[in-house]
């Protein structure tokens, strides 16, 4: 899916809504623990709750790795299962992969190459530390995406992407900067924390352009609003992520109510900005 | 297996020779691709070869996970026939891995807890930047080894990791310098690349106890006597990788031969560099 067809869905939805699914076998309703495949079909629901209000989803690599061979046919299943919804679903592989060349080549294969995989992503999440040459072979892909790590939701992000220079740069603005020479806003998006909403200001002097996959609203506590205040561009520019907000909004049997509840009001939230910003 | 029983490990083989398994399905022999688990049958036999030479084995995930399922039941089998020598090979899941808190959980059981994985290595590499909450979970499981990420062998590593504050520190010394607060010389080691061979000086200065993992002697150049000059420590304190130059010595039917060949020229060049260290 190109920028305009992802813009374009994004005005059809009226929503930027991406559905993190982190699919955690211990958190799932139990009374879906007796089906073949439990997490599939925890995600099957959950798509088909929230498919009306979220233009993305996002399965979150490690909750399918963590059960070995189990977990990764429980994700081939829901990627297949995803595949009926293509012309209006964008799909990401939150995977933080990053290696040196022939190595990211293989992992980008993981993501994007069916054929070879089993499962094909329109995206990718990717780490930036280890420089140009792990990031680039995940763009040799044609009309596949990249999401490079800038400024995560997490405490942590202080420890290194905060580093300075005497210039008074940040190490995540030099590698908003390095990194968009290597890829343009129609194959590279950027991780930017819904908590760090006040940062967004300058990075969308660094990266007008872009899209920006924004973890950390709900369960971490960002603010949609202050993060669409500075974020949202002339193509939306904006994927809100939310994960255990949506998936774990109840444990009982009325959990896929409770999930499109609160995915619908998160849409109509997005409406509302979309609308006010004269997006659609 | 602990440091001590490590050293140990190292003193007895007199290697610190650790066989990257990056065991590329379009590399090996084609006479093997007829087996029900070529890649499978491949790790076998080059294991089996050069036992007596290496202490380590390093499957790189990547070209595991770019067969899908198929991929990783591989995987399991190498990991299962690797534990037929416990107690004489350290295993390390070349994956460089590294997400938000929860997540970094799971990625740690994917590669740590073979009851939830099927698979369970000494250790896993990890990507820093995310920082401290990305990598504290990996260190939360005992008897494990979290391999961290410091100044990589691709040129690449340019981009970022030698990216320098007002004092001069370039933020692959701020890593060593944070995160050897996080863990311990008996739960945490480097990524150093053999490319820089000349920066091992340095380095040491800050972690002067850690193990090294260090890629790129052999198929990326780098210069085994001098990653020893610099790296090596009152626990050896090494592990020098080799991967391509190893698995893919011949082509032919005589790939074993060739294997056990490269591994056991290494293996002496160590013993010697152990011995005129006192080490052995």
């Amino acid at each position: 899916m190109n920028r305009i067809d992802l813009f374009k869905l994004i005005q059809k939805k009226k929503s930027f809504l991406c559905v993190g699914l982190d699919s955690d076998l211990n958190k799932i309703p139990k009374h879906l623990l007796g089906s073949e495949d439990p997490v599939f079909e925890f995600n099957k629901q959950i798509i088909d709750a929230t498919l009306p209000f979220a233009v993305a989803y996002k399965p979150n690599l490690a909750f399918y790795e963590s059960r070995g061979i189990k977990g990764m046919i429980s994700l081939e299943r829901t990627m297949n299962y995803l595949e009926n919804f293509r012309s209006e679903v964008f799909t990401i592989a939150d995977a933080k992969r990053g290696d040196i060349g022939n190595t990211s080549t293989q992992y980008a294969i993981s993501v994007f190459d069916k054929d070879a995989s089993g499962v094909s992503f329109d995206a990718v999440t990717v780490a930036p530390y280890m420089g140009e040459d792990s990031i680039k072979p995940f763009l040799a892909f044609p009309g596949k995406w990249t999401i490079v790590l800038a400024l995560t939701s997490n405490k942590g992000s202080d420890d290194f992407q905060l580093f300075t220079d005497m210039h008074d740069t940040r190490l995540f603005e030099r590698v908003l900067k390095r990194t968009s020479q290597w890829g343009t806003p129609d194959n590279m998006m950027y991780v930017v924390g819904a908590t760090k909403a006040e940062m967004l200001e300058e990075i969308r002097k660094i990266v007008p352009d872009h899209f920006l996959l924004v973890p950390g609203v709900g369960a971490q506590g960002g603010d949609l609003n202050a993060v669409a205040k500075y974020g949202l561009n002339d193509h939306c520019g904006l994927l809100i992520n939310a994960s255990r907000s949506i998936l774990f909004a109840s444990a009982g049997t009325d959990f896929l109510e409770k999930a499109a509840l609160e995915a619908k009001c998160m849409q109509e939230e997005m409406e509302t900005l979309l609308l006010n910003n004269h997006l659609i």
